[in-house]
């Protein structure tokens, strides 16, 4: 089958992509014997935060497609360049870089806007009915890519639920070890870290989710 | 059993700790139900390199322990803070801030000195009789720490193999998948990206050395 595109949004869970789920995505595709290829948005974070002190970094910048490089070993695209019709489908894992870089929903709350470039290129996969993967906060961002009803868990919290719910989609509550499909839209979610405790809780739902998605790519 | 420490050098493989290699020792640690706890000097890194082009980056500096904390979500202390007494163990990944933040093998070859930081936390590990593992280019320091005749591996590669030998050391060969135990100095060795051609090549020796390290803390 074709490799699956992963996109990630910067790397380091308070200001990117949370670096567990990132790698634990691409330990399981490649357990499972898809290839992958890394993208991230060729444009600054949002913000810098220490992630020592927690606390913003006033001033400076880094560059979204630079630091996920970091995770993906320098193997990684500018997301403009992500050509649809070259992968069977597309994993985004979670982090606060999902909600400040792809999407406003940390600063924005149920009002938040998606990114263009992002939201692009998620509905060249739902255009070519290619399923996808959406992990922790990641997917908030379903019902402004799939629209009303769409199925998704952001895990139990019910300040997230509700928001997701807000923006049109039907919130699911799950496990940290479990999944949620939406065999209608072909979209699978996972909590992740919104609920895991430590990274074992939160490598099993995530290779559930892996395995899923590619379990779709494969009917 | 205790937990054990992990020390980080940064967050990046060119510049600090591989970021797989980190994340799957805590997973391996975390998977064995053994608690760990994430160390990093507090000093600057050597450099600071754009993962995406591989160049260093002039003039940026950033802090060791500050960028490590992205991999361990905010929860690292200060390498300085680091007592013995409360670990079962200490194992260190590699990526070149092994090779660049915790001694200087990357610029001065056979030549290389430890940083004085990082090796009086892992004599205080020697002279308390508790194991190690080291992984990669990491294995590079044994013989500064160890003394002449540690047995370690960095893998294949000649050059390398030929430094730690200068340095003291007696290198084995060792395929990615395989760990060298030297049973005297208590110390485990795995080539992981010395060698690995994709994430699950590295995750197989590094979970076989955390076993090992574990398994030599409840002898």
């Amino acid at each position: 089958m074709k490799p699956i595109a992963v996109i990630l949004s910067g790397s380091g869970v308070f200001d990117g992509s949370e670096i567990h789920e990132a790698v634990l995505t691409l330990l399981s595709l490649s357990r499972a014997g898809v290839a992958y290829q890394c993208f991230a948005p060729d444009r600054d974070q949002r913000h810098v935060v220490n992630h020592l002190t927690g606390e913003v970094v006033e001033g400076e910048r880094r560059n979204i497609l630079v630091e996920a490089a970091r995770i993906a070993r320098g193997e990684i695209k500018p997301l403009a360049e992500l050509n649809t019709d070259e992968f069977a489908a597309v994993i985004l894992p979670g982090g606060f870089g999902a909600a400040k870089n792809l999407c406003d929903f940390a600063v924005a709350g149920a009002d938040c806007q998606i990114e263009p470039d992002l939201l692009e290129a998620c509905r060249a996969f739902v255009a070519a009915g290619k399923p996808a993967g959406f992990l922790c906060i990641a997917p908030i961002m379903l019902p402004l890519i799939y629209g009303e009803g769409v199925k998704g868990t952001i895990g139990m919290d019910a300040g997230t639920a509700q928001a997701f719910n807000q923006l049109g989609g039907a919130h699911q509550e799950c496990p940290v070890e479990g999944i949620v499909v939406d065999t209608e839209h072909n979209v699978v979610s996972t909590p992740a870290y919104m609920l895991a405790g430590n990274i074992v809780e939160a490598a099993e739902g995530i290779d559930k989710l892996v395995r899923e998605v590619v379990s779709m790519c494969q009917k």
